[in-house]
Parts: structure tokens; sequence; C-alpha cells
């Protein structure tokens, strides 16, 4: 008997962001594979059997996962935000695509979530509401390069950017090389969303400027979002304050 | 007595998709605001008194909605997948700036929502799975030639490419001219997920190739997922067929 994998995204933080969807494959699941804090966000009720693993084993979660699937199992892995976004999904596929054969007949799923980028924007207001790009920072499966090549073509065709995996005690010096070059592209006053543990309770989330950033503040569960040429910060409380307009143009003209 | 108003995301269809905190707010709000087709994705039960209007009428429609609010009303302006991707926070908050005194008193937040591109991504796999971009390629609001120098830059970094706004009878052949300049940069082969009404009960998802797109099948309710030289599709059912890989392993730096 072949049961089946669905990859699910928790949101960022609190249950009211998770969907009903995910909640109800949670409920019902026999196995929730997953990195320790993110299964601790599942309410204890659930009855599922609990596989906890540390943050750096994705490939070995995902084969215990797709093991535990095509034993019979209704496997839950358990990613933070959107499952899709530098997160478990990717992870598990390339588990299907190194053992094309391993695991044929397990039934495997994505089912979304709240990605900690919207979550942050949500929190200040619409700085996503015109195109954007999301970076990951992480050099530890790409090469550096690449991500200096992208920065600096988002920066010059004006995008918001929304940087993911901002820094670590392994990498405490790239979010300031990566703010370099984006300040080569965009003025010093550009508005900048630091959102650290959006939806938890100690969440914190603060506009300053591409000039202001103090990436000492800033760690592995920070995202930012870096406005474009056309962001703008109102004279408002927090929650309305920050916006990147739909239109491309200086809003002078009345709508 | 001055009320507020919350800007939500009703997520790209099913309610299983809506988050318990957007589902919150609008059974407890005064007043719902929003164009008709999303309204008719409340519940009859909901009280709340409905304000409908059309699709071309944001500004009116923020204003409406800040009013209600500036009278006491708990409102609640009602977008579909995330309020804050090419959506009415953004609107919203225009209105604020162009009238910075008018409303001053009114509180107004945003509540996220499971935007389209990452709906469609959860039906084939992981496509977004590394850095991606999001584009709209509506030219109502934005000059097409920042559109034409954005799609040139995103494609020449490889990241993956989402399309909102993708075709409507004002613009048929817009989409046609963006996917031509992607393939200056991308092989004909590369993935594209052409996802239309993800989530509705006549949804259809499609993976086909940057050669193959049709056109002519796509119209304003249809994102378009661009996958970056290093998304592949696997030999598989469909819903787990499509991904980008976390590492970026190629040896040539991206042109």
């Amino acid at each position: 008997m072949t049961g089946r994998v669905t990859v699910v995204g928790l949101g960022p933080g609190p249950d009211e962001w998770r969907t009903p969807a995910v909640t109800a494959l949670l409920e019902t699941a026999t196995d929730l594979v997953g990195y320790g804090p993110y299964l601790d966000r599942v309410a204890p009720t659930v009855p599922g059997r609990r596989h906890r693993s540390g943050n750096r084993v994705e490939a070995n979660r995902a084969r215990l996962a797709l093991d535990l699937g095509a034993a019979g199992g209704d496997v839950v892995v358990v990613s933070s935000g959107d499952p899709g976004i530098f997160a478990m999904a990717s992870a598990v596929l390339e588990q299907l695509e190194l053992h094309p054969d391993r695991w044929r007949d397990v039934e495997v799923e994505v089912q979304p979530g709240i990605t900690a980028a919207l979550a942050a924007a949500s929190r200040v207001g619409a700085p996503l509401g015109h195109d954007f790009c999301v970076v990951s920072l992480s050099d530890v499966r790409k090469p550096w390069p690449v991500i200096e090549a992208r920065l600096g073509a988002a920066a010059a065709a004006d995008f918001v950017i929304a940087l993911y995996n901002t820094r670590s005690r392994h990498r405490p010096d790239q979010l300031r090389a990566a703010l370099d070059i984006l300040a080569r592209h965009r003025d010093p006053s550009t508005p900048v969303v630091v959102a650290r543990r959006v939806g938890a309770p100690d969440e914190s989330v603060d506009v300053v400027t591409l000039a202001t950033v103090d990436t000492a503040t800033v760690d592995m569960s920070t995202v930012l979002l870096v406005g474009s040429s056309q962001t703008r910060v109102l004279d408002r409380p927090r929650a309305s304050s920050v916006y990147t307009p739909r239109s491309y143009e200086e809003p002078s003209a009345p709508a």
C-alpha cells in the first residue's frame, strides 16, 4: 500500500495565518516530519507521529518523509511560511529527481502558505504593491557572484527587493555587501522594512532607510524589504505607512 | 467616532485557502467593500453591508471605504489573493497620501493572503524554489519600456519570473512581446506553468515550454511562471513535477 506526502506551509507564525487546508491535513496525518521548532507550532492534540530533525538536514528529512509515504503513511512535511519558497518542497522534489524509481508511486503534493515577505509587507502597508523580486542571500547552495549579479540586476531595474536568509552566524557580512550593491542604484533615503519574527509574540518590524539599516540586529528570522525608487513612507501610524504605488510615475496628479 | 479599514486578501479561490484572520474580520465587519465577483466569494451569511463596485474604479472604492471608516464603520476591503500584490492595499494608501488630513484618524491595516503565484506553484511542485521576480504586464499604470527593462533584467539574471495581469482584451499582444524578451535569455525548452483561475472549480494548470505557450488561451485570470535555467520537469504526475532546485550549480555565471 502506498501513501502520500504533502509538503505544507504553516505561514509565518500565528494559527490565524494558517490556511484551513493545512490545518485539516495536519489533523489527519499519520506522520508529521519537520524541523523541531516548526513541529512545535502544531497543536499538541494533533495525533500524528512526530519526526523531528535539525535545521540543516533537509535531504534526510525529505527521504524519511518519502519512505514513510512509500510504507503507506499519510505524511505531512511541515515548513514555515510557504513550503515552495526556499523551503522543503524543493528538497522533496530534489530527492524524487535523484531517485526516480524509488518513490514513483508515492503521491506528492504541496499546500501553499503565507510567505514571510507578504506577512512583513502587511504589517507596514503595501511595500510590495508593484513589481518585486525575492532573493535569498544564502550562498550555502549558490555562488555569491550569482547573488551579486541578481541584486545588481534587480536594483538597476528598480524592483522592490525582498531579502530572505539575510544573515547568520556563518555569514555575518553578506547582508552588508548586499546592501552596498543596492545602494549603488538607490537613494540612501530608500525605505527599508526590517521584519524580525513576523507573527511571533516577540515580532519586531522597523522602517528604516537604506543608509541606516543596522545589520547587527538582523538574523535568519529577519526578512528585509528594500523599496524601489517609488516606495514612500507616509506620515501615518506604522500599520499603514509604507507603500509602493501601482503607478510608475510621481503621483502628483490626483486620481 | 472613528472606525477602521482593513484591506484583506481572500486568497486565490476556495475557502480552504482563506486565513482564519481574514474570515474573522469578514464576519464582524459592518461594511464590505470590493469588486463584485470578490464580494460574491464571501458567504451570504456574513452580515456586513456590501458595497459592490466595478473592476476599474479602485480609487473610488478606496475613498468609499475610508469614508465609511471615518464615519465609524469597521470596514473590510476585499481583494483576491494577497491585497498587497497589485491590489487594493496600495490603492487605499494612495488615497491616504493624496489626502493626508482627510482620514488621518482612520485606522488602516492590511491582512495578507495567499497570492496567485504561490497557489499556482503549489499545483505543480516548487517552481519558485529559488530566487524569483513578480512582474505585472499591465501598462495601464506604468510605461511599457519599464516592463521591458524589468523583464530583460530579470531574465538576464536568471530569476524565475511570475507574470501577473498577463493579457486582457485591451492588451492582447503584450504577453507575446514579453515572452519574446524572455526568449532572448532562456532556452526554448524552459518550463512555463500556465495557471488559469487557480482554486476555482474550472481551474486549469498546464506545464508547457517557453516555445509552446499559446498566448490566445491566456486571460486576466491567468498567472504564468517562467522557469530559470535551472527549473526542470520530472517524469512524475503533474502535482509534483516542476521545481527549481535550491542549489545553483551551473559552472557559468548568468549572462
